[in-house]
């Protein structure tokens, strides 16, 4: 009985400890992973603004016109471009929002909550800023492309300007996507061994 | 010293008694998490196959035809709606072979690594499962309203039973995608308190 009666009080010693003074093995390590989350963060923010402002600027009016109509193509045109304009805009807003929880992991690299606060978040925003690019390259594929058993032919040799305005921004939508990824597995480690 | 000494040896004590006998606090609750990852990975196993195998056994031919060709319209028809039928295959073969580490989970619900494991490898193909089910949505959207500016005609009229068959694989690969955020989430807190 005298041996279990310790136990608790042992461990207690240690846990103050840990608390109190820095911990020296893994400490570091993730302080680095906290630091390059928080750079990484940043890079999202400039690729999401990025998609965001290119595709919603892209407007194309071809110089030659009808009687009835004069031809052009904007974003406006296509619900799935509005769609990832309004989606890319959310998912730079959230970034900005998230910088402060990655500041406290900085500066507390131990702590659970913000990590798991954050890993959550990343991955429904990951899912959304996927969702957008996603949609958005299979219209600007049929754009480039067309389909011959719908019928549906190419644009792009009218609007070259449109198609390669939201071929950019397509892209820069899939770096965000790539950061994410990078962002939660770094979180799901970092996690790992927080207790 | 000898407090020192005695540390190690105390808590080796309490880690062969968790290990041995059922932790009374947290064991139940990620027991039950574990089981819930199970039962979700079976329906989210079913979503993708029923997903693949109706995009991938959509064909409709009209049953009128000219004199230069019939008028029929199948999954090969779009680009997108392939790499959706590869996409959604692949995702139910991962769920298969995930399932081991799932019943890991199960049986050591303490243990770390399968969990990381998982929620390293579900993030990936959540990010597949979402990029081939936006991009399909995009083209089913297409089919049902067509696009005033760029002159393509809606076809859902002519190819109606195709396009029902096409909108239920994109719903059923929606429904993948969610079961995938709730594992992820649930990953997420289960690892946590791993240690």
């Amino acid at each position: 009985m005298s041996t279990t009666i310790e136990v608790p009080e042992s461990s207690n010693v240690t846990k103050d400890k840990a608390v109190l003074g820095a911990p020296p093995r893994s400490g570091g390590w993730k302080k680095g992973v906290a630091i390059m989350d928080f750079i990484l963060r940043l890079g999202a923010i400039a690729a999401a603004l990025g998609a965001a402002a290119t595709m919603g600027t892209s407007d194309q009016t071809l110089p030659f016109f009808t009687q009835f109509f004069q031809f052009e193509a904007s974003y406006d045109s296509f619900t799935t471009f509005q769609f990832f304009v309004i989606t890319m805009a959310l998912v730079a807003g959230y970034l900005v929002l998230s910088l402060p929880f990655s500041i406290v992991t900085i500066i507390r690299p131990h702590a659970a909550g913000p990590r798991l606060f954050l890993i959550i978040l990343d991955t429904v925003f990951l899912t959304l800023a996927t969702a957008s690019g996603a949609s958005a390259a299979a219209i600007v594929y049929l754009a480039h492309n067309g389909n011959q058993d719908s019928n549906w032919l190419a644009i792009c040799n009218q609007f070259g300007d449109f198609c390669a305005q939201t071929s950019g921004a397509v892209v820069s939508s899939f770096v965000t996507v790539v950061i994410f990824l990078l962002l939660i597995v770094m979180s799901a480690l970092a996690l790992r061994r927080s207790y």
